[in-house]
């Protein structure tokens, strides 16, 4: 183990351990923050207790779940051999896994208690000033995305220190090495389970609660939104923690987690010599992610604003900018410093400054995903005014409009996604394609912070709605709100891209391990899987939207029951009954994400093991291609309409004449928003993880639908050869006339 | 040319030649009944009149394309060498080309002049009884299914004996074959071409005027569906001519060709001893297909009822039924008798009976196909009921219903499909795949009969409305109608179904034309085309559902244009200008089209070229996959949609409470089923078109791109090894050691 001497791995934990160190002053200092009068604290109250009281609920299941996943994989370490072939893999990938889950779940759970306790105290600092605000606000979004950070490149540089010793790691080309990275891989897996339930579950949690409480509170009892009364509106401002903040958080945690892993796979397949063992390939995705943590702290000092006037949205994109270009100019450097000058992965050879090109290119991707997400959602853009002219015909020829918006919006990012694959491809393999999403994940920190300032600033709006505060400060948050609005479309982007980078360095990594060389469609059988991987996404899309239907319409019968039976709620003599909607929400999350999860965790078993690993790389392929549009589509379908019916909160210009709410075309974009509403925030961010957990699936499993493939490997024969070789041409003459003498290894 | 003596190939035009004369006196058939009173016969004029204006103004633009497309066929086929490989192409490629187009344009005219004369002639006939109603429609619908099946296997057949002299073809596996058949393409090219302009174009038409008719007349002026003082309406029930009755024949047209022809080309890799000259698995598909136009003439013959209370579906169902029957039982005998024992295509050897075993599989395919979208939009089943269910909570729950069962209806049909190639490839490699799908085109007549059968009595209805005839005439045009809408929608299934087996035979078909033997989207640059081709479909949908909104704008203008301007229409004392509005459907349909087309003839060709054959063949895989996908989901959801509405005209039960017309959830009903318009008769259905034109133009750019991979088939060399083997275990002991004396031929 002298390799492991005076190594840089002990550096990539402890770049977490600084993460969860910064976390941990800036969620100190949040809870020192005045929370606002007793009235506030108690509705803030209502909504953590509803928060905890999904994770309570999510987590019983999910340690069933756990339990019989974790002695499943324990018992694949188990076999030592299938078919006569030795396999590698370990009873401690159980461990991993159950680490990668409470990890994950913690990270969430970090997360989630900022949020709850940020929102509130947002609204206080609303009363002062907006910078203020932004400053509770963005600091509760920072500890999410430290948290994350923090716990996931702790938890995976940490687990390798230990895997290196337990399995006696001497070298970094080693089968030792190889089962070390395979045995992690639970750690990837547990962290994606949990964003199942979290993405997933949350998904039909926060838009159950929303349409049920728009329905009746709404629709049918005239009530504003957020209004006290409405017995499903604390389930409603929970489902913002539990959707976007928890969600987002778990998702996020899952590709950067994966991304990492996927980079280690295939960098532990190159042969290098350099001065860390050989490790450096697999070193490198650790330990620009561990910085990336460094470089999103640096980012968070410039997201700071002046006063009243100052641009919100400019701060934010200050912070994000300089944190990603830190991160653009230090990978040349560390490229540079830890790498050798060539490179070769499964033949392809490339330099190192390639794989610093690559890493831009993962930086880029990103980038222009989340700014065409932003241009398809944005309000004032051509995208959803088109929306807002076809309203004034009315519902069908605004969801036509919508739709048409959500298709197109597909072009870009996916030529995008096409140009990055084979600009990272061509810089450095197949090692080029992971490391850029490596790359693109570095920052992750500082796109999950700004990501969950906007469920805080939206549930601060809420509170402010509630407790009924003067309007400056309503008008403060609904600032920070807006601008909230276009971050969580920005980062619907950044999520769809980094699930599909993740997805095809997954797919890579799969088909190195699986021992399989290619994925040709053109036979029958990859072809069939291509199909059924491609129809995968559709299914689960419908189950994902059947479900917020039904769950919804649960909260509307128990709001209609509420309204009913307990007198007096209308002239707020009597408070609603908020824990019956919030644990129906729960109840309704957790039973209609069962059928999808199991799709998603299933099928890559069922047809990895009865039609083999080139099949499976098919519906894997299917399942990428069709999954990265239909999250597209339906994310950007969703946040369009949704902008289009709030663009009537300040009245639109339709044909020369003026419209505002409760207009005709207002309601024709209400009805637009109530379909977007499970398109963009429970079946379009769905497909990342249905991508995501597939491909882990797979990768998990790969090894054990490997045996054929693999076999060759570990067989040797040495072939001597002499030979005489004759051309001759058609009529038989002699041209040349060779003696070959070779020696041929032969790998099988 | 001895081979061609005394053969089969002389059949197969006489087949189609058949077929056509039974079409042509049918068709007098028809002209000889009675076309009503003056009043009917002046508004079919109409209807007539504007079906032609629309087919000669899609024939001017469609000129001007085809003139440059076979401008450029020709001087591609003018290369006989690309970086010094020998082409094999000629200039003729553009005179089939021209055939194609000219033939399929014929049977449109064929089948659309047939339609338009049966609509009035049906009203007539059902002033005495269904019996004959349904006599006349059903045959006006057989000239149509007749025309498109005789006309494709007379073009087809006549053609590939004339290119057998043209070309001196002396034997089935030479390479004057290869150019014979791949010449042969231009025809399919032609067919497909004219198929875009009237699916999409159509598509676009008749929603255009079938949406604008029913905004302005319906919903603002009041007036019922059909009435006469509307000035779309004529537009209207042309449309329903020119999309489901030249669009579908066109599209069913094309799949017919190219099914037929991949199967030759991959039939013509099969080296075999037989009776025809080793023609035998080049002529199976055309014999199969020719045959099938016999079988589908005897299914007619059950197509027929007793009285007032006869089932019309059973009927249908029974001379469906019956062709497919015979084609089955008869293909057993054909292929034993056309084909040797025992055949290999690639070093995938099957025996002839396996051939059989493949085309029960395209029948059976299609079949299912048909069932499944028949019980996704029927009334009375499951999905539909949903949506009804749905329409009580409004607009919004109604359009999640739709989405969500559209989005369903894709996973059967989906595991058909795969399961489809698998067992087909299984039976007959890809030799397999093709003649499957040429089994289930076999009876493409009797579908198309049965297809075109529906929009006649349609129209039929909306004369006996236009001209005010007694009750019982409009009850039987109704009755006829409502199963007029059943097989249009399993038509659907079964368009879609062929263009999705038709894409893979055309795949199959290019891979061995471009020279490569894999298609690996282990590949990065293949895989992004796998990406980009994914993506297409979106956008092209995106395009057609925008087309119609557009051009039902235009059309809304112009309707509203006439009410203000034309005093005295609403007394009936003033005629509308029918025309105008014809003319705006027409205009707008051919203007919106192009954008669309443009994309799917011109990325192949970009692809291609730049990229290669391989990431051709990505680009390909994703197109199909997910335009199936998309073509399943939005016919399906609309035809959902559809029926939920027309439910209500007879009352649904919605949570014990009946609700009928003009109820709120009937509201709700009405906005999906305007959603659902461009679904199910522009979009969706071009999927078809979509993924079939791609491939076509593939197909016949492959030999040009595939330069590096063919030129080792043109070159020989003759090699003679003698070689020692020596086998050494690791420690170098000699294990075997042999002498091989070989004389090899090889390919490069």
């Amino acid at each position: 183990m002298d390799f492991l001497q005076n190594n840089l791995i002990y550096a990539v934990p402890a770049l977490g351990l600084i993460g969860i160190i910064v976390m941990l002053f800036k969620s100190a200092w949040i809870s020192k923050q005045d929370a606002g009068d007793a009235n506030m604290q108690e509705l803030a109250g209502y909504i953590a207790d509803g928060a905890m009281a999904f994770l309570k609920a999510e987590w019983r299941v999910l340690s069933i779940f756990a339990v019989f996943t974790a002695a499943l994989l324990a018992y694949s370490g188990t076999i030592t051999e299938i078919n006569g072939v030795p396999m590698h893999s370990s009873w401690i990938i159980s461990i991993a896994f159950i680490i990668g889950a409470v990890f994950s779940a913690t990270a969430g759970y970090i997360g989630m208690k900022a949020a709850t306790k940020a929102n509130v105290r947002t609204t206080q600092a609303a009363r002062t000033s907006l910078k203020q605000a932004l400053k509770v606000s963005f600091t509760g979004g920072t500890v999410m995305g430290l948290g994350v950070a923090g716990l996931a490149v702790l938890g995976l540089g940490g687990l390798f220190i230990v895997f290196l010793q337990v399995f006696h790691v001497t070298s970094a080309n080693s089968i030792e090495m190889r089962t070390a990275i395979e045995v992690l891989t639970g750690f990837s897996l547990g962290a994606e389970s949990i964003a199942l339930f979290a993405r997933v579950g949350g998904g039909i949690y926060t838009k159950a609660a929303d349409v049920g409480a728009d329905l009746v509170g709404k629709v049918e009892a005239g009530i504003p939104e957020d209004d006290v009364r409405n017995p499903a509106t604390i389930a409603d401002n929970v489902g913002d923690n539990v959707g976007d903040v928890a969600g987002m958080g778990a998702d996020l945690f899952g590709s950067y987690v994966a991304t990492i892993l996927a980079t280690m796979v295939l960098g532990q397949e190159i042969k290098v010599e350099d001065k860390f063992g050989g490790m450096s390939p697999i070193l490198l995705p650790m330990v620009i992610c561990g910085l990336g943590i460094l470089f999103s702290i640096v980012g968070t000092w410039f997201v700071t604003i002046k006063d009243e006037k100052s641009n919100v949205q400019t701060a934010l994109n200050l912070g994000n900018w300089s944190s990603i270009l830190i991160t653009a100019i230090s990978s040349f450097f560390i490229v540079k410093w830890m790498l050798p000058e060539n490179l070769s992965l499964r033949g392809y050879e490339f330099s190192s400054i390639n794989v610093f090109y690559a890493i831009i290119v993962g930086l880029v991707v990103g980038t222009i995903m989340s700014i065409v997400t932003e241009y398809f959602t944005a309000m004032g853009k051509g995208p959803v005014n088109s929306i807002i002219q076809q309203s004034s015909t009315g519902h069908a020829t605004n969801i036509i409009a919508g739709l048409s918006v959500g298709m197109k919006s597909t072009v870009i990012p996916i030529l995008v996604l096409a140009g990055g694959i084979m600009a990272s491809y061509h810089f450095a393999g197949l090692y080029g394609v992971a490391i850029a999403a490596a790359g693109m994940m570095a920052t992750t920190a500082m796109q999950l912070a700004i990501d969950a300032f906007g469920p805080i600033a939206d549930n601060a709006g809420g509170i402010a709605e509630m407790s009924q505060l003067p309007p400056e400060v309503r008008e403060r948050t609904d600032n920070l709100d807006a601008v909230g609005n276009t971050t969580a479309a920005t980062g619907k982007g950044f999520a769809i891209a980094s699930a599909a980078l993740t997805s095809l360095a997954l797919f890579a990594a799969f088909v190195g391990i699986a021992g399989i060389t290619a994925i040709d469609i053109y036979k029958a059988p990859v072809l069939a899987g291509l199909f059924v991987g491609g129809m995968i996404p559709f299914i689960f899309s419908a189950l994902c939207i059947q479900a917020v239907g039904k769950a919804a319409m649960d909260m509307v019968q128990e709001v209609r029951r509420q309204f009913r039976e307990i007198p007096g709620i209308m002239e707020y003599k009597a408070k609603p009954e908020y824990d019956k909607c919030v644990a129906i929400s729960t109840k309704a999350s957790i039973r209609e994400m069962m059928m999808p999860g199991a799709i998603a965790l299933i099928t890559p078993i069922i047809i990895g093991f009865t039609f083999g690993p080139e099949v499976l790389g098919g519906l894997l392929a299917g399942v990428t291609v069709t999954g990265v549009l239909m999250g597209i589509f339906q994310s950007n379908a969703g946040g369009a309409w949704d902008n289009a019916k709030k663009s009537f909160e300040q009245g639109v210009m339709i044909n020369g004449e003026m419209f505002y709410k409760k207009s005709e075309p207002h309601k024709a974009s209400v009805t637009g928003d109530t379909v977007g509403d499970p398109f963009k925030d429970t079946s379009g961010p769905s497909m990342n993880i249905l991508i995501k957990l597939m491909s882990i699936v797979s990768l998990v499993i790969a090894p054990y639908i490997a045996v054929k493939a693999v076999e060759g490997n570990y067989k040797q024969e040495v072939r001597k050869e002499i030979r005489i070789e004759q051309k001759t041409d058609s009529l038989g003459n002699i041209i040349t006339d060779t003696l070959i003498n070779k020696t041929d290894t032969l790998a099988r």
